[in-house]
């Protein structure tokens, strides 16, 4: 037993000894170079927030999808769970092992390759562990547009954006990562290897059921992505409105007036403004501040720079005249529109940071909905927590808020994350009975996991729990995530159903 | 018994005594007119093109989805299978019972309620027996696009369009059903219902896993669907190339122009054209014959009726004067569109009926690989089947073709259908060895069930049957439609896997 191994493995799982042959079988699999342990683990144990921390026999990197094939049927027959790992960028901690120490932690990192760019067919086809910025990268060297788009694209991974189900700030015109997934390459609990690669409409929804299953149905190892055209021109704004409901009229204007061509509705609220205009003082904000909604809007052209200026000014001309948008600040070059969008994409997460961590949330309300779930949950939230500050904010477009909590003004963020699980319960409450749901593109993670039961009806959990038996009978892919222990036996017997 | 439950159950179930209490426990939950037999019964057995007939204990025709809950739980009590059935037009078997005569066909036809439209949200609720132009009406009424359109849009069901994951002439731009649905409630094997109405990221998905599983999972009783803004004005054009190659040039070229707007690209062959001119004269065709390609191309726009003519003329007048289009027939009147859309969806299938019916296929084949498909496929017809007539149409946008092959010139069509297997096998082996697939619009059923096991590895037939058996674990739900049987048991023990 190497030293490094000792020491991980001492630190970490009390049977040490019954673990060393799976790790010399790794070992030979995959070299010794590639099964970390100690030190060179510590990084794959702790999410990015490091707010959660696992223990692991080792964290091990997989060369290709053999070699997944192979570490899967190695851990299966040590009977070894395996946590899969992309970037490590999740927000639920879907990529940390537990605290047992019994598992291993599965690296996609060297599953990095393009393997082809088909541009008559507008596919992409990539391994896993490819960095979703170097996707859109390669997208853009073919003429081409890969839209998924989001905060930590320079290091996060397709496969986890796959396996998390990502939205993003496009996902209005393009959908979340579901939508863009063509195929998928998966290595099963058993080890074996499902090339669903090519289009394929025939037999049940593999692909489908595999995103969204953060690692607990079986391993992505590559997928065959959609591309679209490159716009030709893309116009930006920040707009001020008087009220929830002008905002939402007004994304109803543009969705009318744009077409597909409305690529980005972030809306923000003044808390969300105000905390920039504190705390990143250097980040200019070319509206006046006082109106209590302002969005930044993205029009995406395919005809070109004068075109897509005078659609862009008449939509919003038309809709100021109305009386919708109360004022307007329309980029009038690139760099002012890339000044817009680090408001929304850099400044207001560091303007959160620098007033102290709040409690974050991640619902989806339908739009229809939104205006009575803001206001009540306001309410609520004020009854309950008095002075808290909601910072609201989020793709409008797909009804998805980023519905965070800060601190009263003159507190400290220990203040709210003393009644953390109150303030979700009260947002996650109001979400639900508006219609809306817990979790629109962060995917649930081990943080969320044992929400679900308050939120999702006996029959979906049952459905899902027999998904989970049906793929992965051992219980060895990614345990603890997504899925509730259950509180009631299994279901799958089919006298236990109700009678008639 | 009445007579006409008698001359039913005579017809179709050697052991009628055993199926007489169902029966009376239907009547007594559905009322006797929604427990059809004898002749009432027979438009129920048999599919749209009289291909198919099979028997059935008898039709019941449930009002609700609670009925529907019943339904399943009384036939469950009695081991008694059950076939959904939609607005009976589906070209592949589903909805046709097999020849035991064990089964009730469960008709969805009475739940036909709009439930609710959002246009804030741009959401339409719907129960599963709403036939589709019912749909589409109603989105239209409130200011809306519902996307799917079809030919027998008509008098199939929004149900039956989302069990068999159709597709249709908008899938380019739309996509197919399962893009356009946020939400369903479906009615599992136990009788249960499962609400996933609301648009909800989290867990497994189940409701993508449903659409195109063709009532095999669960019955689907209502959706949830997306609506679009609708277009403000349409162009549409007839334009002949001089081989594929332009026409997927071109294809390319409108993608980039147009982005968004390009909501129809319908590939014809001269064969195709041909047949309308010679089966359907009263058919105009504002083309000459004799270029390989015709395609017709639709764009929509959401800004008005001169900005489309002038974006469509200037990207067709550039490919024109590329020489890409060979010639090009733009329609200058909503009634001359629609004369050219009449040319696509009706002349064209009445001239193959008319020619004699053809030996049909519905595959996919990505873009890039089209050209060598189109020519590898009509040379190994024709050395197999000498003088047979390819008629290759299809949404080219999509990759989706209608590869028929019609009998040769002279010949009458039983020249084909002799040979039909063999036909089938040469197509579609050549769509797969392309990359393609057997099955792009039109599903599974019964008619391409045991094609599966050719085209699909044995991993994922495996995979199927595990969740066929997780979630209808005495298989009553649409037995023999999609999954082929097992020639290999079932290997859901851990331990039937391969070693590492």
């Amino acid at each position: 037993m190497s030293s490094a191994a000792a020491s991980i493995a001492d630190r970490t799982w009390e049977g040490a000894g019954t673990a060393e042959p799976l790790l010399a079988e790794l070992r030979g699999a995959l070299g010794d170079a590639h099964v970390l342990t100690g030190a060179d683990a510590e990084g794959h144990l702790t999410d990015q927030h490091r707010r959660l921390t696992g223990r692991a026999l080792a964290v091990v990197r997989p060369a290709d999808t053999a070699q997944v094939a192979q570490v899967v049927r190695l851990a299966r027959r040590h009977r070894t769970p395996i946590v899969p790992q992309g970037g490590n960028t999740g927000l639920m901690g879907a990529a940390t092992p537990d605290g047992s120490g019994r598992a291993i932690v599965l690296s996609l990192a060297r599953l990095n390759r393009v393997c082809a760019i088909d541009t008559d067919n507008d596919t992409l086809t990539v391994e896993a562990g490819a960095v979703l910025a170097a996707v859109q990268q390669a997208a853009r060297e073919a003429g081409r547009l890969f839209p998924l788009s989001l905060g930590s694209e320079g290091s996060c991974t397709i496969g986890g954006n796959l396996a998390t189900n990502a939205g993003g700030t496009q996902v209005l015109r393009y959908g979340n990562a579901r939508e863009l997934v063509l195929g998928l390459e998966v290595v099963t609990a058993e080890g074996e290897v499902w090339n669903g690669l090519r289009k394929d409409n025939t037999g049940y929804a593999l692909r489908d059921l595999y995103v969204g299953s953060e690692g607990t149905l079986g391993i992505i190892t590559a997928a065959t992505l959609k591309l679209y055209p490159l716009p030709q021109s893309q116009h930006t704004a920040l707009l001020a409105f008087g009220c929830i409901h002008d905002a939402i009229a007004f994304l109803g204007a543009a969705r009318a007036g744009f077409g597909a061509g409305l690529t980005a509705f972030e809306l923000m609220s003044d808390t969300a403004l105000g905390l920039i205009a504190q705390h990143v003082p250097e980040q200019p904000i070319p509206l006046a501040l006082g109106a209590p909604w302002y969005a930044l809007v993205e029009l995406s052209d395919s005809e070109g720079e004068e075109h897509a200026r005078e659609r862009f000014e008449a939509v919003v001309g038309q809709s100021f005249e109305d009386g919708l948008v109360a004022d307007a600040a329309i980029a009038e070059s690139l760099a002012q529109g890339e000044a817009l969008w680090r408001l929304r994409d850099e400044a207001l997460g560091e303007a959160q940071k620098r007033d102290g961590s709040n409690v974050k949330h991640d619902v989806s309300v339908p739009i229809s909905r939104i205006p009575d779930f803001l206001a009540e949950t306001a309410a609520a939230l004020e009854e309950r927590f008095p002075g808290v500050r909601p910072v609201a904010f989020g793709h409008l477009g797909d009804g998805n808020l980023h519905y965070n909590v800060s601190h009263p003004a003159g507190g400290s963020p220990s203040d709210v994350f003393a009644v953390e699980d109150a303030i979700h319960e009260t947002v996650h409450d109001s979400a639900h009975a508006h219609g809306g749901s817990i979790s629109a593109e962060h995917g649930i993670g081990q943080t969320k996991r044992d929400l679900l039961p308050r939120y999702k009806s006996a029959v979906e959990l049952d459905l899902m729990r027999r998904l989970k038996a049906a793929f992965d009978p051992l219980g060895l892919l990614n345990p603890g995530k997504v899925l509730p222990p259950a509180a009631t036996p299994l279901r799958l017997h089919p006298e236990a159903s109700p009678a008639p």
